[in-house]
């Protein structure tokens, strides 16, 4: 039995979000499905983050096990990118791991990338891919915003009614926003979110672009620790989980890498 | 009777290109649809580049007469983006010129991109928007070689056999090739283009990239002006119509500009 380490990218549009569902196709589903393809067996795959309905990903991490010795990292991940077309999901790169390695609960950083398109022409390439947002956006007192967010705080205002996370409390390590011509990009970074919290931090910082809050407000609804004081759930076209990163392994990993 | 000048972003994934025609939907054929729900006329869209199936644009011009008072640029902007929906066209910006330009014949300056995404694993997110290649690129290499082709040349080599320009000989401007990560930009400005011109440069610079080609050898092709001397037509996923130039406007626009 060997673990193996997948970083996966995808479109998340058609796709009910990153976990099966019955109410439609999902990520991890197709992903399961190509696998089971290729080897014949049911093979689970556990991802490190669970993205939402539309939410797409560049670096998702997602492990697996498999009792095949035909396959190394390469060889695998050749296999299963046949057995996933045409689905818009890729994986970019597979490589064993120690048995102790989760795609889950070994992650220490997961960074998401926003993307706001800022124009009144609606959006033709990039439709799905980004937020069309047609107010003109001051991006330099979003970024000064956001820099209120940063450090461990109770997030119960940026946090979804459904979030099943045991405390609303977590360290957001690092968050950015710059601009270039058009495009708008937020970054976030932390060892976990809680459910939409980047959503509800790029609706709050939108806000602030527009002029309707100040760096103070967005203070005060963290302070608040209701959801309702917050600003709205940005639209999930816009997100991106870039990267999701691990300790620097110890001791030798398998030898079929 | 105004004349208006477009400016028009479109992803050209779902259209036989810029032209219309009886296999399919076109662009041209989209916009004068929305025109005539708007105005209830058939009003002719004349474009810039005509660009082919496949090929988008991230600001194709174009120019219509209409002879509307109640619409200004704004508002004729606006309008036809209303009735565009859902086609992926979107009207950048329009504005009321000269009776004389003309956005083809007018032009002196066209600008073109190619994305080339080079990387093992298949394209999940910019499918469909750049030419996906499996092998390594020396872009240095591809760089050295493209200026090769700048200047006044007979480019027979990398003219399409169906193309109807009357003369094969043409000046290009500017050729770069420059690499961000993964992807590889390719960009060529020029007063006029022949068709495919663009395409066969980026397949020719691919084999150049690969190691398979020198810059010499794109010299001996370019010297041949045989279209069986130069390299394959790169796939029109990757080609973007980025921006059409025009003179400075001498005298005074229109005023409801």
């Amino acid at each position: 039995m060997t673990r193996f380490k997948l970083t996966i990218e995808y479109d998340g549009g058609p796709y009910v979000g990153w976990q099966r569902q019955d109410n439609g196709p999902s990520v991890q589903g197709c992903l399961e499905a190509a696998l089971l393809r290729l080897t014949g067996r049911d093979i689970a795959v556990y991802g490190a983050g669970r993205t939402d309905a539309g939410v797409h990903a560049l670096g998702q991490v997602a492990h697996i096990d498999l009792d095949d010795a035909r396959f190394d990292g390469r060889k695998l991940r050749q296999a299963v990118n046949h057995h996933l077309k045409p689905a818009p999901i890729a994986v970019l790169d597979a490589v064993a791991v120690n048995a102790d390695f989760h795609a889950r609960f070994s992650a220490i950083e997961r960074a998401y990338l926003y993307v706001i398109v800022s124009r009144r022409a609606p959006l033709a390439i990039d439709r799905g891919h980004a937020w069309h947002v047609r107010q003109p956006l001051d991006v330099a007192v979003m970024d000064e915003a956001a820099q209120r967010l940063v450090g461990f705080h109770d997030f119960s205002s940026f946090r979804a009614v459904q979030c099943q996370a045991k405390s609303p409390c977590k360290t957001l390590d690092q968050v950015t926003v710059t601009a270039d011509g058009e495009e708008i990009r937020i970054t976030a970074t932390a060892r976990s979110f809680l459910h939409h919290q980047v959503r509800n931090i790029v609706g709050t910082l939108k806000m602030v672009g527009e002029g309707k809050w100040t760096a103070d407000d967005v203070s005060r609804a963290l302070a608040a620790r209701d959801r309702r004081a917050a600003g709205p759930t940005a639209p999930a076209d816009g997100l991106y989980l870039v990267s999701v990163h691990y300790p620097p392994v110890t001791g030798a990993s398998p030898a079929n890498t």
